[in-house]
């Protein structure tokens, strides 16, 4: 589908990393509405993803940046201004790590080097993206900043690990950023909360194939898509939304509302009975 | 704007009274996107309002109904889907009185007839336009159902009275009817949460216009406007957002948010010292 | 255990039924931490219990009153002053029901007048307890009134029917009339939501009994008891929380903040992979 | 008062400073109601403060402690546990601190390596402590652990600055960790979000007294105090709560749960009148 809605807009979009991720989805979704970007990826990222393949597939230009650098993200700002020939209109910021996770450390038993190091990864770096964009006042009136979070921020999901506390770190940044954001420069600031999609940087998370099954069993809707993401955020980046800011915005089926199912009360108890 | 995002879909709107209110913006805008409607309102709003004008405007049709009575609403529905010429794709609710207001009643005095006439009215008529739906099977897959609340729901506007309670009332039908049409019929709902706006139904509540001022010195993108909420009411009626459901979302500038912004901080001060 | 905490205290008990009711716990416990109260009920609800029992057993006078009628409430708080010797200082609200519930209809299914019913009982009920209290300004100051809830208000649990509603209906209450008592008479107002609990009441439930064991297994704590309900109304009514008001708390083994926990997780891929 | 609420229960206090901190009047009030307890802080804001006094009125000893430092929080835990005799029943985290904030640094102009160091010592250390505790499995069951927030970790207040992130992180920990605190150990885990209070920590942040006069305004209670506090936390480290875990509970005479007070808005009519 399309409907233009993103004619004439110019905007940064990060993470996207293969076609599985949201990202990568987002910036298709973008293209498809007549919206122009860079994409950008941290340099040890795009050694392993596809992104050129999406670069030429949406004519952009990738600009390599590692978004917990200052240095990166100013270059990438200036850089992008030029090559889209003024002021940011949207940015989306998919980026979340955590070494604790991907080495297998319990939650409880926690190295700190790697839990700040998933912390500045996850959530400084979008502190850092707003900060840059502030000081060199790339943002256009009017213009849309998305992170991606997920409701292990409100929730416990045990395996989600020190990603939970990350993402809780990255709302308060979206609302206290957004806050100037929205005072000084007329710029919306928003997290999207979504299903949990079989992307690949979610493979890391244990047990995630069957925490995907339940999240959909759990959700009336079933789980939103990275598709269904991509369309979420592309309203969220159109002029439909333009007083909507300070949010985190849950698009997961209705999962965020939900006590129990019918589908996993009866599962339960079925199971239980078999004990 | 037109992006034909609603191009093809069919719905009802409920409560457009007259041009300054968000149901007559909504309706504007979703013609404008291409959506097909039948107008309703209660036969004595219709009375006092210019729903002609909308109708001829929209190329729609208009059929009178009490929102509190499941006659009317049968009639409304079965009649709806005969016009329209299948079944419905998007409803908004936008209806809301209170009696103990109107008559200038406190919050610690209530009548409770009246208050149960406001309950009745502008949360109970939300379970019955969606029972009457449900029961028709009245709505397409991927459907969308909005009704407008208000932050009073979660937060305490003394001079907002027992509308606070009967939009908390409202947002919950949101939520445990959502689930049932989400698991049943693939439909989402959703209530939007607004700036107070100048309508001339919210020129009742005491104080409006300092109120409007207020939220939106809180504000940090400012209060949105009825064309704003027209505007993101069309976003949750598109296929953007098939995914979102049991949500109240905030349409408000960011003031659902605020502890408080720098502006009130700065006026407060100002005026103690002056005392 | 006794802590003298509330000595000297009067209060108002609703809702004793039989041993099992959270009302029933929380009499015995205030008795033993000193509290002096009148206990009441519904002339119907008291023929099914064993209150006098209660009464006997805490020293306490009976009132018998319908708590959807202003003309009963009067009295209570009338006479309920005359018998303690002078205000009072803490009142629980704990009473709530269904006829839909009971009768079996479905929640897309609702006969209105049944609902109508509910929301007077289980929720409008509370604002006319402290409409009759406000207007005879029957509440010492630094008070405390607790209304007993249920986190249906907050998410979906499909089988507690219209009581979701009822509850979140009655927390807006309380936060509403909550800002007039505090404001006016230096009384907090609070509702707790609690663990389901094997109450007479709660079996009229559906399901009910694999709910509990579902809620336990979720709950990192475990489900909390009628006494530990009792026992954090006491902290409700002590000098212990004079300025937490409007707030719902939970008394729930942290089910409220769970997303999934590993129990029930792995519960339920045990049973997907049975299929 | 006293009530022998904590007769016989062994803590840790972390953060007493001088007599004006929340952590001071909880040590005072928690020896009371008959616990006992050692006092810790870090060693250079035991050399401003005068815990010598508080150590000496309350028969403690004192171990001084980086909570940065996992050595330091061993030998805290282990020494504790000696000086006590036993395991711990009750742990109260009273840390915070930003170098934005003291070297009066905009929250859009942030230096990261403070801004790094302040989120360790506000947020991380907690995740520290419990760490440390869960480790040498030095807590009783049904133990107690309460960590200071501010409602800055939900709504904007924007002098409060990176603070705000640092406290919604904190939160986060809490509801992380108390999972496996409540499934292992048998502990609860909770924040108390307390009213601003005039302690000396406080005073660093920008324009305190007209924010302080200002939530006392808004709240129909009126500001919780200090000793409000030491109260607040004395109850959830009673065994009255021993249920209540994953929360963040507000004690701030309701603040949290306003949208505006009449006091507020009428002093922002009159200030806008003037101009």
């Amino acid at each position: 589908m399309s409907y233009n809605l993103l004619k004439g807009k110019k905007g940064i979009i990060f993470g996207a990393l293969d076609a599985n991720s949201i990202a990568w989805k987002t910036a298709e979704r973008v293209h498809e509405e007549g919206g122009e970007f860079v994409l950008t990826n941290a340099p040890i990222a795009m050694r392993m993803g596809q992104i050129d393949e999406l670069a030429k597939k949406t004519g952009s230009q990738i600009i390599p940046a590692d978004a917990t650098s200052l240095e990166d993200l100013e270059k990438l700002v200036t850089e992008s201004m030029e090559i889209l020939g003024g002021k940011i209109d949207f940015v989306l910021h998919s980026i979340g790590m955590s070494v604790n996770v991907r080495k297998g450390k319990a939650y409880t038993d926690q190295n700190y080097d790697w839990t700040q190091k998933g912390t500045d990864v996850s959530a400084m770096s979008f502190h850092k993206v707003m900060q840059t964009l502030y000081k060199h006042d790339a943002m256009n009136e009017w213009g849309s900043i998305v992170a991606l979070s997920y409701m292990a921020a409100q929730r416990v999901f045990p395996d989600y690990n020190d990603m939970a506390d990350n993402k809780a770190y990255l709302e308060s940044i979206a609302r206290s950023f957004g806050y100037f954001m929205g005072r000084d420069k007329k710029v919306r600031v928003n997290t999207i909360s979504q299903s949990p999609t079989p992307t690949t940087a979610g493979q890391g998370v244990k047990g995630f194939d069957g925490f995907i099954a339940y999240a959909d069993k759990m959700s009336p809707l079933g789980n939103a898509t990275a598709l269904d993401c991509a369309n979420y955020t592309v309203s969220m980046f159109s002029d439909l939304t333009k007083r909507v800011t300070l949010q985190n915005l849950y698009n997961d089926g209705g999962f965020s509302n939900m006590g129990v199912s019918d589908y996993i009360m009866e599962s339960f108890i079925e199971n239980e009975e078999k004990k």
